[in-house]
């Protein structure tokens, strides 16, 4: 059906400054997808869209363009409504732990299509692998199957979703065109609009732990997503919160595990249980439950049924021991005072060369490295004690893990008081 | 010796626009060059810098990774100066042919590595090709004795100079990036200070026919290789020249050879003789032989000897007759007045559909093929006379190669006298 175009002609057109038209946009996702057009024209494209933008009509076009080069997913014949959450990834975030549970108790379908962790951020997949077991690849009916039973389903998404986007987002990874708002909008919400949830909630984290810096970058970022969903039919909100600083006490795989449980066991870190329940309302509402109450759901225990039903449901053992490193070192305060801040990049950094991610997606990750935190920005400390311990299968790793960690927090005295942290939810977009 | 770097690191540095260093710079075209930066890293980084440029320290240092990544020449044993003269592509553009016996007449040598045509603008080795016998595959070895024999060689560059070049040429042609100054520089000039040539003259088109579209633009781009050759000890001196209408009265291979030896025989256009003798007279200043008149050298036949034995020292036979085309089309006035304007990209088109050139780097050219032009802006003509006769083995390609002329060229009345041609020569640039 498309029109023939020629690769240069759509290249210089947006490298030119001009907008590219729809059935520009639909021939170059296509023939990208069936390797006529070659990976370095289409990572010149990417340059050219990172340089020069796309606006809103061009960016719903490619989007639709990456979903019609794959497989749908149905859920309509579902008895529940479906929602899901997508986090643009920051460091500690293991919210979608407890959240697809909690969500599926309250009575809305979780179908969340998780990806692995690149560079200093977790990949969600990668956390859950820690529990003995557990297996990432459901077949479709897998999926549907476990969504009917058990309400939530935590998996890797299949080869026949939105092909095109896995093949840009591997070209992009290596040619420095990662950081295109365009692109990164379209690379989400393709793969949430073809698996077929019907609303969505976007986690746009925003701080040194998160791809997006600024507050400024985080809102294009998250308009661009909300404007996309609502188009395509999906009930899309989006919250911006903050990763200046790690959420929760936990970076790494079985450690964040650990954390998750304790919220779903009513416990856990303040930071985490206000994020998941903000998330997990926000859920509700877009599905039409607003009235039940997710609180009350962690607090009766029914999320945490959930949970081991979803675990179980995969072959992982609930009950099961998780993985500890052999290794650990503690980071300890230098001097008494309040903990003003704990760079969250760092801690990334420092949590992914103690073996907890990985450089290159073939590489193996270690179950229990990590690192915990035992003060949080806000909170006083005193000369000596712990702030910090890292955790690791391979001691050689700790020099590295702490070279990344100089500079990343600063003590003040107690009478001076600084900066408080700044709010978890920094703002919220909605059309 | 080169520092080990990242390609992304590298593409995300001009990404956002910030300076290379000498060292990412050497080890980025050094690891292009050996495959260990792949296509599409390059084709992102050659957008980036289209986009976002480079300064002179950048390109100069780009430029001479360019020429490390093969071998040199050396004239230095010869008796002679050396000067070679370099044009950025024009229609009708068969300078080359008069001008290197020519000035080796004057008593310096040329050692012109030239290339071959692609898309509109022809290229001088398929010229030559036109006479039978003449080949452009010469040993360095070959070339340096013609040299000294002959003292004018136009050959093909050898493999060895320049690689990085060759390769990054043939990624720009496919990715959309052939436009940027800074590229197209230090294509032109790593293969001149690589040849080793004394003197460079260059003759930057500007006009509808040119890369360059406008006077700024080729302005840059002069001054930019200006300052790259006289950096890197060449003597170096730029005319900007009009190509907004074809060059001399024919636009194809041995059409273009006639014309040539019209001129070394001291008659033809007035145009490609006052090209020829401004070029020749630079070449001459260049390379310290100011006081030689090559005017002199034409009208007493020593420029044709030279064109002679030139010919014959290639294989070629400089008295057999010159491949004419099967069919020809004549295209007429439309009216009584003066010529005001014949578009150069029109007509370079039109010899190109005719069979002038090639799509693509693998395809044939037909020798006779081409554009004769029987009237040049600011000239009268009547209605019905005709104004181009189109030549071509194929007769199936005149209908696309009419096409190309539509509105290629006005006609004004006599009283009117609008806009007269530009002048042929707009500027010299030296430092």
């Amino acid at each position: 059906m498309n029109e023939a175009h020629d690769a240069v002609d759509v290249i210089r057109a947006k490298r030119d400054r001009r907008e590219l038209s729809d059935s520009q946009i639909d021939w170059v996702i296509d023939a990208y997808t069936r390797g006529s057009v070659a990976d370095e024209q289409m990572s010149a494209l990417a340059m050219a869209i990172l340089l020069n933008g796309m606006n809103r009509r061009e960016i719903a076009r490619w989007t639709r363009a990456m979903i019609a080069s794959g497989e749908r997913m149905d859920f309509s014949s579902l008895s529940w409504p479906t929602a899901d959450k997508h986090s643009t990834g920051g460091v500690g975030d293991k919210i979608t732990l407890p959240l697809a549970p909690l969500v599926a108790a309250c009575g809305v379908a979780v179908p969340q299509l998780s990806g692995r962790g690149l560079g200093h951020t977790g990949g969600t997949l990668d956390k859950l692998e820690s529990i003995p077991g557990w297996r990432a690849g459901l077949s479709n009916e897998e999926m549907l199957k476990q969504l009917a039973d058990v309400g939530a389903v935590v998996c890797a998404a299949g080869e026949g979703l939105a092909p095109a986007d896995k093949k840009l987002y591997a070209l992009r990874d290596v040619t420095g065109t990662v950081e295109a708002i365009p692109l990164i909008a379209s690379s989400i919400m393709s793969k949430k609009i073809a698996e077929g949830t019907g609303a969505l909630v976007l986690d746009v984290k925003v701080g040194s732990g998160a791809f997006m810096k600024t507050v400024d970058d985080a809102r294009e970022l998250a308009r661009t997503m909300v404007d996309l969903g609502t188009d395509a039919g999906v009930t899309t909100v989006a919250l911006l919160t903050d990763m200046s600083t790690p959420l929760g006490r936990t970076a790494g795989n079985a450690l964040e595990v650990r954390e998750s449980v304790e919220v779903l066991a009513g416990g856990g870190p303040a930071d985490v249980v206000e994020l998941t329940l903000a998330l997990a309302r926000e859920m509700l509402a877009a599905a039409g439950r607003p009235a039940v109450d997710p609180a009350d759901k962690l607090r009766d225990g029914s999320a945490m049924d959930v949970w081991r039903r979803m675990i179980a449901a995969q072959g992982g053992d609930p009950d099961a021991a998780l993985p500890v490193a052999r290794e650990n070192h503690d980071v300890l305060a230098t001097a008494d005072g309040v903990l003003v801040s704990l760079d969250a990049f760092a801690v990334g950094v420092a949590a992914w060369r103690l073996g907890a991610g990985r450089a290159r997606k073939e590489d193996p990750v270690q179950a229990g490295a990590g690192v915990e935190i035992h003060a949080k920005p806000g909170e006083e400390v005193r000369a000596g004690q712990r702030l910090l311990t890292l955790h690791t299968d391979s001691p050689e790793k700790f020099e590295r893990a702490i070279s990344a960690l100089d500079g990343a927090f600063s003590i003040a005295p107690h009478a001076s008081r600084p900066d408080l942290p700044p709010p978890l939810i920094i703002d919220r977009i909605a059309r």
